[in-house]
C-alpha cells in the first residue's frame, strides 16, 4: 500500500502511454491497470489510496469469470477468451493482483473505473501472460469488447456489491455471532442455578439466577441472526444482465440466468439473477434492509457488553458480581488496575455501525432515475460494518466470554442485602404493607425480615416460608 | 386534549384526596385517574399534556383485559372481578375513555405510572359504574391487587407497544403500502410499450420504458412490504408474565401462554408467549428490527416520490415526461404553478423515519440491566413512523400516484434527440467508434444518425436496421 | 383539536363555498380559513390533524404584520390595511385563532397553503369583524394581493421558522438548560469537599470530590450554552423579502431591511434581513447549524443523567452514593421500589433529539435548485426538540438535581475499601511494585496497607503519609 | 502496512522477550513496540490491523515531547531525558515510525495501549539509539516513569485528539473548503448577468442569474466555515494535567498550563489547558460540537453538489445549463456518455459524514463517570470525515468547479418557453388573471404572450413593459 501511496505522491518514474476514448494517459509502466484507471487515480485524490474495499476486488474476480462462461455458452465470447479471463480472474479471487487496484471508494458513484480496472487489469496481464510487453502490440482479449461483454458498469458493480456482502455475511459476520452466541448459551446452562439479585432502573429488584439474565443475551443473539438470514434472499439476487439501465440491452437471450448461475456455482452461495433489474441498478434496498439487521445486532451488542461490564464494575466500589478475564495492564498511572476492554471494543463497534447505518440509509434513499450513484460508499460501509461485528464477536468471545465468572461473594452479598425480595409478600399482606416494610428497613438500616417483624406484619416463620429467593426465579429453563 | 392543557397550566379548581403508597395526593375530581397517575402529570410537564401515543391506551385496554380472564380462569380473580374489568377495557378500547390518560412520552421509561394510570381508571370507572361516588369509600376491584394481578409495569408496557405496533402495522402500514403498490403495478402494466430514454447519473442514457421504469418501484416496495413482514413474528412475542425482571414471580403457573393467548383471540392478531422473558423486559429488538423495515420502505418511498417528481418537473424548462395531478395552487406569488406537493409530503415523511430509527437505535441500545428504560420513546417513534408511512402512501396514492400520466410530447422529443442510442451500435462498430459518433453530433448539435453517416462508419440503412429504441428494450414482462 | 379531528373524518355538516383559482372549494361554515387552506386539508391526511407547530403559526402572526408595515411604510399598502391586518395578527400572537390552522406538517414541502391559511384567516377574520358574514361580499382585504403582498410562501415559511426557532431557544430552551446548571454548580460548590472514590472504565480509579465531578457536568452546560449561542446569528437572518426565488421580485426598494427591522421590533430579538436570500430559501443549514448545538446538548445531558442515575444506583446492591428526591412509587409490582424516573425522561429526550437531528440532516441536505422543500419536517423536529429539552432540563431541576445529595456512608466505604489509592506510592516506589500490591490485595482480599507492608514495600509510616485521598484530588477550585 | 499484516496473520518468526506488571510477553523482534502494545495487538483483532489513525500517532509526537519539556521545567525529568524523548517524537512526528504502531481503533476505549505504544517504542527507539540491542539491558528511559510522567493515558488520549483534530481542520478541511468557496465566489461574480430560469418545487419558476443562483453556494459555505471555526476554541482547550481522573494527581503544580503551552508552541496552534479536567476526560463535547459543524458542511455539500449536476443534467433530455469538465470515459458500455462524477464523490463523502455524524453522536452520548471509553471511535470517526470533506473539495473544485461554464443554448430556450414570468403582471392585472394567462398557455401549448393577448388581459405593448426577465432578478449584487 505503501507503493502506491508513494506514486499517488510523487508522480510516476517510469510510465508507458495508454489510450481510451477520450485520447492519451500516461500509466505507471509497472503496473497492470491501463488509461481510464489512471484518470479515476489522478482526478480522486480523496483519502486514503486503494480504498476500495478488497471484497469487491475479489467479488469482481468472480463475476468476470461467471461473464465469460455465460457469453462463451451463449456463443459470444471463443473458449480461448474465456480461459484466459477466467485463469487471470482466479489470480484476482487469490487476491494476487489486488495491488493492481489502486483507486478510492470517493470515485463516480456507479463504480465505472472500478470495474474498468478490473477488465484493464484482465487484460493487461493476459497479454503479458502470453509473453508480450504492456503497452505494446494489440491486447488479444480487450477491455470492453470481451472482458466487459454483456456487461456495464452498472450491473456489475452492484453485482459485486452482492456478491461481497452476502459472501462477508457467511464467511465472517454470521460465524462470529454464531461463537459468541454459543459461549453465551454455554455459559447461561453452567450459571443456571446461580441466585442473584435483579435491577431495574438500576435499582435493586426482584431476584432472578445468572444463567437467566444471560439467556437473555442468548435469545437477543438468536433473533439477531434470524433476522439477518431474513435478509440474505434479497442479498442473493443479482443485477447482472441488466446492463446499462436494466433492460439487458447487448445481452444474448438467457444471459442473466445462466450468469447467476456461474456465480452460484463459483461461489457455493445461492445466487440468482435479480427478479426486476430496474431495482437492481437503481436502489440498493438489498443493502439497507441487511444493515438494518446488521444495526439490529449492533444494539444487541451494545446491550449485552455494556450489561456485562456494568455487572463485572468494581472490583471493590460498583457491582462486582462478575469476574472478567484480565488481559492487558488496564493503566499507564493506575497500578493494577484491569478494565473491560473487550467490551470497550464491541461498544465502539456497534457505535460506529450504527454510524454506518444512516450513511448506508441516507446513500440509499438518493437514487435518480436508473442509477443509484452512491454505490462504493454504501459497500464500503456495508461491508466495515459486517467485518468489525464479525471480529468483534470472535474476539469478545475468545478473550471475554469464555472466561466469564461469577463473583460468589459479591452476589451473594446483594442477594442478602436487598430489601425488593419483599415483593414476595404482595399475595400474603398486599402491596401496601409490603411497602411499608421496605421503606422503613431501608430508613432504619435494618433488615427486610427484621423491619418486617418488628412491624408486626409477618412472623419469623411466615417470613421463612415466603420470602425465599430461590422460589422468585420462576421455572427455570 | 385542549381540558387537559388547561388543567395542567391552571392547576385545578376542585379536586379530591387519593394516596398511594407514599402518601397523599390531590387529583382533579372529575377524572378517574388515581395517585401515582396525578404524581406523574405533575412531576413531567415535558411538551405537550397527553401525549402518550392513544395506540398505547388502546393496547392496555386489551391486555388488561387478558389478564383479568387468565387470572379468573387460573383462580386467582373471581369471575365477577373479571366482567367488571373487561367492561371497562372494552371502553378503552373503543377510545371512551381517552380523556382519562393525560400522562407524557417523557416521563418514567418503564411506563409504570402509565401502567398504573389504567390500572387506576379501571378501578375508578368500576366505582362509578357501581353507583359509588369516586374518592369515597373502598375501590371493590384494587388497581394493584386486582387490575394489576400478575403484573408489572414491566412486562405490561412492553406487550402494550408489541400489540400496538403490530396492530399498526396490520391496520394502517400495510394495507398503505400495499394500496400504493398496486396502483403502481396497474401503472407499470397501462405503461408497458411507453418507450423512453433512460437515465443514469442524471445523464442521458440508452431507452426503457415506462412501465419498466414504474416496475422498479413495484420491486422495491414488493421487497420492503416482505422485510416488514419477516419482523412480524418477533413482534408477536410478548412480555406478560414476565412481571418484574422476567422471572414470572407473582404469577400462576400457565398464565403466561393464558395471557398471550387471549390477547390473540381479543386482537384477532397471532400473538404469543416470549419465549424469552429476560429479553423482552430488558431489549427492545422486536421493535428496532421492524422500524428497519419501516426505515426501508422510507427510502424506497424517498427514492420512488423523488424520482416521479424529477419527471415530472417542469411543465416546461426540465425533464416533463410525466404529468401529475393539480391539487392546489402551488404559489402565492407564482401564478398557474402546480407542484408536486404529494411527493413533498412522502419525502418529508421519510426523513422523518429515518430520524426516528436513530432514536430507537440509541434507546434500544441503552438498557441496562433487567430493563430498557427508554420503552414509551421507542413506542411513540414506532408509531409515528408506522402512521405517517401508511397515512402518507394513502395520500400519495390517491392524490398522485392514480392520476399519473405520461407526457408523450416530452417523451418522444426526448427519445429522438438522445445520443446514448448509439450503445446499439457497439455489437457492430465497436466501442470506440460508437463513441466517436456520439462526441462528434454533440459538438456539431448533429443528429446521431448524421454524425454517424458524416463519419462514414454506419450507412443509412445499417443505421435503421441497428438503431431502433423498440430493439433496445429487452423482452417486456 | 378534537373538534378538527371529528370534521376530518366526519366530513362537513354546513359549509360556505370559496374560490381559488383552481376553482371552487366547500369550506367549514364557521372557520376562517378558505379555499387552498381546505383543499391542503383534504389533500393531506396525514397523522394527527392540526399537527403544524402552533410556534408557527404564532411567527405568522409577527412576519404578516411586519409585513403590512413595511408594506404600508413603503406605500404599497394603505394605512387602515395594515392596521386592519396587524389587529388580526396580535389575535394570532395571542394564540387566540390556533384553532384556525387546521393543517398538517406532512403537506407541500414549502409551507405553502400553511401560509395560504395564515393569509385566508387574515383576511376573512378582517370581513367578520367589519360586520360581514363570511362568504358573502368582497374581501376588503385580499389574500394574495394585500397580506401576502411583497411576499412568497418560499419567503414567509422560511422566515417563521427561524422566528419560531430563535424564539423558543431564548423562551425555552436556554432558560431551561441554565436553571440546571446553576443548580449543578451550586451542588458542586457544595460538594466541593466531599472525597469519594473516581472510575474509569466502570472500574474502581483515585479519588476525587463530588464537586469535581459535578464541575465537570457544569462545564459540558457551559459548553453547550456557548454552541447554541454560537447558531444564534445564522438564525437571525431573515428570509423575507426574497420572494419567490430569493431575488426579491414584486417587492418595493428597501423592503427586505424594513420589514426585519419590524420583525425585530415586535420579538424583542435582533432579526436581520438575509445578506443572501438564495441561500435563505434554497437551504435551511441555519437550522441544520443550531440543532447541531441542540444534539451536543443532548449528548451532554445523557451523559449528565446517565451518570448521576448510576451514582444513586442501589439502594444495597449497586453503587449507591447519592441520593435522589423520591418522586412516585417505582414499581407497581415491586413494594418500596423509587426509581430515578426524572433522569429516564431526560435520557429519552436526549434519544429523540439525537433521532431528530438525523430528520433535519436528511431534509436539510435535499434542497432542489431554488427551494428546499422540506421545511415543515425541519421546523417541527427543530421545535419539538428545543422544547423537549427545555422543559425536560426544567423538570430534571426542580425534581432531581435540586434534591440531589451524597450519601455519606456509601461515599466513605467505598473509598476506604477502594485499592487504586495505590496509585498515590508510584513516584516513591514505581508502578510496577504498585502494582504488585494492587494485584495482592485483591487476590488475597485485603486492604492496600495490609498488602504493602506484608509485600514489604511499604511501612506503615510511609503509607499514612503517601496514601491520602485528600492529596489526590488536586488543588480544588 | 503489508508487513503488518503478514505478522498479524502468520505470527513471529523470530521474538523476543519483554514483560509487563501482568508478566512477559513475546514481542517481534525487528519493532519498538513492548510488551502492552504487544497483548493489545494479539487481543484485538478487529478490522485491518494499524487502523489507528495516523495522525494520532503524530499527535502522540507533540504531547509526549512536550510533556517532556514540561517535566523537565518542573525539575521531575532530567534534561537529557528530555533531549532522548524529544529526538524520537520528532522522528514520530515526521512519520518516520507509524510502521511501529501496529494498533487498531476497536481496541480499550481509552486508548491506553496506544499510549503505551508511544512510551515503548519511544524508550527501546531511544534504547537502540543510544547503541543497545533492544530486549537487552535496562531501559535509560522508562516508558512509564519516564515517558509517561505526569501522564495518564486518560489525559494523553483526549489531548492527542483534540491535536489531531484541529490540526487536520487547519491543515485540510479549512483550507479545502475554502479553495471551493473562492472559487464559486468567482464563478458567481463571472455569470452574474447569466438571466436564467428559476426553479421551486422542481418546477419552472420566476428568473435569476446564474451568479445568484450560485451566489447561495458561496453563503452557504461561508457560514459553514464561520460555523466550524466556531468550534475551534473547545478543541483547544486540553486534557493534559488531569491524568487518571482529572484531579491532576502525581503532575507538578503548573504543570497543565506549561505542557498545553508546548503544545501550543511546537504545533503553531493556539492550544490551552481545559479549565475543566474531569469534562476533558469523561465526555468529548468538543468533538461532537466540531464535527456537528463538518455535518452542516455536508449538509452544503450535498445541497451544491447536487443542484450543480441537475443543472448539468442532459447533455439533450433534461436540463442541460451547465457544462461540467469531461473527466472520464462514463460508460464502459454507452459509448461518449460523461457523468458528473465530481459531483457522486462528493455527495458520498456528504452521506459518509453524516454517518459519521451518528458513530460521534452515539459514542460521545456514552461516557461512564470519570472516563468516556469510547475515544478511537471518536477520533476516527472526526479525523475521516475532516479529510474527506477536506480532499473532495479539493478535488471537486480542480476537476469541476473551475470548469464549470453554462450552456447558454439551454438557458436561453428555457428562459424564453418559462410560463413564470407571468409573476411580473401581479402588480397590474392581479394573481388571479395572471393565473389564467399561465394555465391557459400551458393546456394550448402557446407562449405567455400569445396567451395573454388571446386572452385580452394584456396588450402587445404591455406584455413587451412589464414581461422583461432582466427586470425580474432585483437588483445585483
Amino acid at each position: 500500500m505503501s507503493a502506491l501511496k508513494e506514486i499517488n505522491h510523487t508522480g510516476l518514474s517510469t510510465s508507458r502511454t495508454e489510450h481510451d476514448s477520450m485520447g492519451e494517459v500516461q500509466v505507471p509502466k509497472s503496473h497492470y491497470w491501463g488509461a481510464q484507471t489512471e484518470r479515476s487515480r489522478n482526478n480522486f485524490k480523496i483519502g486514503p489510496a486503494a480504498s476500495m474495499p478488497e471484497e469487491i476486488i475479489e467479488a469482481f474476480g468472480f463475476l468476470k469469470k461467471a461473464a465469460a462462461y455465460a457469453n462463451s455458452d451463449l456463443n459470444v465470447l471463443p473458449v480461448d477468451k474465456r480461459d484466459l479471463i477466467a485463469n487471470v480472474c482466479d489470480e484476482i479471487i487469490k487476491g494476487e493482483l489486488f495491488a493492481e487496484f489502486p483507486l478510492v471508494i470517493w470515485q463516480t458513484g456507479s463504480g465505472t473505473q472500478s470495474n474498468m480496472n478490473a477488465n484493464e487489469v484482465i487484460s493487461n496481464r493476459i497479454h503479458v501472460l502470453q509473453g508480450k510487453e504492456m503497452g505494446e502490440g494489440i491486447l488479444y482479449v480487450h477491455p470492453n469488447d470481451d472482458v466487459n461483454k454483456s456487461q456495464s458498469s452498472n450491473d456489475t458493480f452492484p453485482t459485486a456489491m452482492h456478491i461481497a456482502a452476502y459472501k462477508i455475511l457467511i464467511d465472517v459476520t454470521i460465524p462470529g455471532i454464531e461463537k459468541l452466541r454459543d459461549t453465551l448459551a454455554v455459559k447461561s446452562e453452567v450459571f443456571k442455578k446461580v441466585v442473584k439479585i435483579g435491577r431495574t432502573h438500576l435499582m435493586d429488584a426482584t431476584p432472578l439466577t445468572l444463567g437467566q439474565e444471560i439467556s437473555g443475551y442468548v435469545s437477543q443473539l438468536d433473533h439477531g441472526l434470524k433476522a439477518l438470514c431474513h435478509t440474505l434472499d434479497h442479498l442473493s439476487e443479482l443485477a447482472l444482465g441488466g446492463t446499462a439501465v436494466g433492460t439487458g440491452m447487448n445481452t444474448p437471450q438467457g444471459y442473466d440466468i445462466a450468469v447467476a448461475k456461474y456465480i452460484a456455482d463459483f461461489t457455493g452461495l445461492p445466487f440468482r439473477t435479480a427478479d426486476n433489474k430496474f431495482e437492481a441498478l437503481s436502489a440498493h434496498d438489498a443493502l439497507v434492509e441487511s444493515h438494518g439487521a446488521l444495526k439490529q445486532i449492533a444494539v444487541s451488542l451494545m446491550h449485552i457488553s455494556n450489561n456485562i461490564r456494568m455487572l463485572a464494575s468494581g472490583p471493590r466500589c460498583s457491582i462486582g458480581e462478575l469476574h472478567l478475564p484480565e488481559n492487558e495492564p488496564g493503566s499507564s498511572i493506575m497500578p493494577g488496575k484491569v478494565n473491560p476492554t473487550q467490551n470497550e471494543a464491541v461498544t465502539m463497534v456497534a457505535a460506529q455501525v450504527m454510524g454506518n447505518d444512516v450513511a448506508i440509509t441516507v446513500a440509499g434513499s438518493n437514487g435518480q432515475f436508473q442509477l443509484n450513484v452512491f454505490k462504493p460508499v454504501m459497500a464500503a460501509n456495508f461491508l466495515q460494518s459486517a467485518r468489525l461485528i464479525g471480529d468483534a464477536c470472535c474476539s469478545f468471545n475468545e478473550h471475554c466470554a469464555l472466561g466469564i465468572e461469577p463473583n460468589y461473594d459479591g452476589i451473594k452479598k446483594h442477594l442478602e442485602t436487598s430489601l425488593m425480595l419483599v415483593t414476595a409478600l404482595n399475595p400474603h399482606i398486599g402491596y401496601d404493607n409490603s411497602a411499608k416494610i421496605a421503606k422503613a428497613a431501608l430508613k432504619n438500616n435494618k433488615s427486610l425480615r427484621e423491619s418486617a417483624i418488628s412491624l408486626g406484619l409477618v412472623t419469623n416463620e411466615q417470613f421463612d416460608e415466603w420470602v425465599r429467593a430461590e422460589d422468585m426465579i420462576g421455572t427455570i429453563k
